[in-house]
């Protein structure tokens, strides 16, 4: 493995790490228990694995992996908060959306060169990119781990 | 920039980033504010700050940086969950903490070259590190960021 290999490789472990503790958590739960708010008032976690769904969704056309697959996931988990949609998908639903996502996601990311990593991300134009060139699909990779942390650690208040 | 250097500069950039918003949380928190649990019977806002100080010491010899500064938070803020030792350091000393370990995380950071990054952390032995070549320095470095971006949001249900 090369020098630059390995700096993805860490990265994709740390990811994927991520991954797999937003399913051990998620897949886990009643459809009760995901109804529950991780603080009086604030979001369910059915809420937060919708909108872990969307923004990773939304990765597919950033990296350039292709066309989103669910781009109907944002009204109800990104541009609004949670229990402003009434109608949320139905659990069984949602699992379906998030495999799809993860799988599509992950072929992409496992395909990707070094210098892929390091090119810029789809919403950044030539020119910004030229004056900051940390502006590439490595950037989105880390940015997206510590977003699925966040909330997780949001997620782990919900008493068992 | 090297290829190699920028893979580390986007996530010196995301530690950086992390680092300032639990500066500009936690510096702008009355003693009152910091008392606040993020949810009921959760930790208090100066846990968690005394918790990132703590950890973020501990990164000192375990990146090569030299003997911890301060390894008395370990007991109030790491081996002991929060409201189990009464006497927590005052408000002014816990930011002097803070301050001189990220000063001190800070300059070693500053000096690693992409082979340093890559090489063993020293919690990991020279024959682990050969069946296991990620749990390198820019491991430490992922694993922390996430660190800090999961208690933030913990800290952010904190109502204002």
């Amino acid at each position: 493995m090369s020098n630059q290999e390995t700096f993805v490789a860490v990265a994709m472990n740390a990811w994927n790490t991520h991954i797999e503790r937003a399913e051990k958590l998620f897949f886990n739960l009643s459809k009760e228990q995901l109804h529950a708010e991780v603080a009086p008032g604030k979001n369910r976690l059915i809420y937060l694995w919708g909108h872990f769904t969307a923004v990773h969704d939304a990765m597919l056309p950033l990296l350039g992996f292709g066309p989103r697959l669910y781009p109907q996931l944002d009204t109800p988990f990104i541009t609004s908060p949670d229990k402003a949609v009434a109608d949320l998908p139905p659990v069984a639903e949602l699992k379906k959306f998030w495999d799809d996502v993860t799988r599509k996601l992950s072929e992409g990311l496992a395909k990707l060169t070094a210098e892929d990593w390091l090119a810029r991300h789809n919403s950044v134009s030539a020119e910004d990119f030229a004056k900051n060139p940390l502006r590439n699909r490595f950037a989105i990779l880390l940015s997206r781990t510590n977003h699925v942390s966040y909330h997780l650690g949001q997620a782990t208040l919900v008493s068992k």
